[in-house]
């Protein structure tokens, strides 16, 4: 039993009621608690040093990214985050001063979404964890969920694809504000935030949407960082290959109507003119993934990475 | 720089909004998002093996622990629990079998208290650790708080005190119903659970609610549990002071109106038969704790237990 079958099973029978529009299985569970044109997003999300950052990462940044994590799982449902709750958890040896920048990293982004951080918790831990417990708010009408998704949509990622470890996983921007605009203008049928990497997430969302996709391979956005890389190592992995499979992009995939790609594109460039807004290829009903390129169409498996490795 | 103070610091300027009637400092955060005749509570918990339960602890227990832990701090503020996600860490090895049982013994709890969970999330931690964040609703007129105790109150305390590590710390129950009851029918002025014992949590109630107690020595509730030990094990901790200062009592400490203590009394024992409530003391004007019995009163400091140790 690997880690997804062993969630699929603990989640399968978990116990529910009236209120739950959305449980387990998506980026944020789902409440209908009779809050004025609102249903009401709760989400939690943890960062383990040696996981997610190192000993050697600046403070600041340790509490900016895992606030910015939670928030980037209530843009992937279009919402608007609320109030936040933080557990840190602690070896004996750290330092108030550290602990303090750790939240003042936090407190800033927080201040940036008007999010308010309703209270704390410590409690000793090997290494230093910190866990982020998030509430937010959409509007039933815009709550954009990972299934949805239909034959023939048109798949878009914003933003540039892989190599978020060199240092952007650090700090970047949840896309908030982008996910709200979309789904107050273009509605998209599905929606997710990148975190394991495109395939994988691309995988999640087309799972939940019971369809499959082709990707355009020629229209992934590789990051600069990952081009880059490629040329001052050579042997390093081939950028298409990172951008697939690279996690911790947190950018938003979604799919629209066909129909709405181009009028999307247009209004996109001037809404967010700083922001690359990319279509990456089509939802099939035919389940899997399968890549597009000159050369023609080849499928994308689990594993289907071997595909791509320089012989 | 203590751990109090250290929070004490980083809470004093988070950041907060209109909706926030409570922020850090009480057993929850209060949310006032216009739920009719409801106010939104919102908790998180961790526990972490070597900390809150070891590597022997039966995988049920720790889980059911988790939860229960949780639970008790909505009844704190008289409410109800309604919706939890579930984070779990862990080291490579722990076994699937493992992960099961741990659910098993959250989900029966969250059944028996119709809590619905609505996620998930798994990471890599170095030991086991389980964090819970808890949703839970409570009418504005019924939400009783940290603050609020006046001078001239009858203590009382549910339950039996100390000695919780012995076994009871795994399988108490949350005290949910009879806090919603006190709050229906005598509205304490004050209330939190004990977690950390009871003259730890007594102080946070008095620093909450700026005014001191007395309390009566021969009326704290000492657990049989504890009096057992004190007869097989002379040397032991005197069992006042394990009543005192012993942790994980997951008890309800509540301040009422003089006038209401006999009236309690009385509907309490038809309310709840078989669960003890005892009246300890009263609120004084004077900061700090003093304990009466027949040989007069002295104070009770942080480290006031000296008084109590045998020669």
């Amino acid at each position: 039993m690997n880690e997804t079958e062993l969630i699929q099973r603990l989640t399968a029978s978990l116990p529910t009621n009236d209120s739950v529009r959305v449980g387990a299985g998506d980026d944020c569970a789902v409440l209908d608690l009779a809050l004025p044109g609102q249903w009401l997003l709760f989400k939690t999300d943890a960062v383990v040093e040696g996981v997610h950052f190192t000993a050697a990462t600046e403070p600041e940044k340790i509490g900016r990214k895992a606030l910015a994590r939670a928030l980037s799982d209530i843009a992937a449902m279009a919402g608007t985050p609320t109030h936040a709750l933080v557990t840190v958890g602690l070896p004996d040896m750290n330092s108030p001063e550290r602990i303090e920048a750790i939240y003042r990293g936090m407190t800033t982004l927080a201040q940036q979404h008007g999010v308010a951080i309703v209270g704390g918790e410590t409690t000793t831990t090997p290494v230093l964890t910190l866990s982020i417990a998030l509430l937010g708010t959409v509007p039933p009408a815009r709550c954009v969920r990972r299934a949805g998704s239909q034959s023939g949509d048109a798949i878009f990622v914003t933003g540039q694809l892989g190599g978020s470890l060199h240092g952007r996983h650090l700090d970047f921007e949840p896309r908030l504000s982008q996910a709200r605009w979309l789904a107050e203008h273009f509605l998209p049928h599905a929606m997710i935030d990148l975190s394991d990497g495109l395939a994988s997430d691309l995988r999640h969302l087309l799972d939940a949407s019971h369809c499959g996709a082709e990707l355009l391979t020629p229209a992934i956005p590789i990051s600069d960082t990952l081009r880059q890389a490629a040329r001052q190592t050579p042997s390093s992995k081939p950028p298409l290959l990172a951008a697939l499979t690279d996690g911790e992009d947190y950018e938003l995939l979604f799919t629209i109507a066909p129909r709405q790609a181009v009028p999307l594109l247009d209004a996109w460039k001037q809404a967010f003119a700083d922001l690359r807004l990319s279509c990456i290829g089509r939802i099939t009903a035919k389940p899997g993934i399968t890549l597009r390129d000159r050369d023609g169409v080849r499928p994308f498996t689990a594993h289907g990475y071997v595909h791509f490795q320089k012989s």
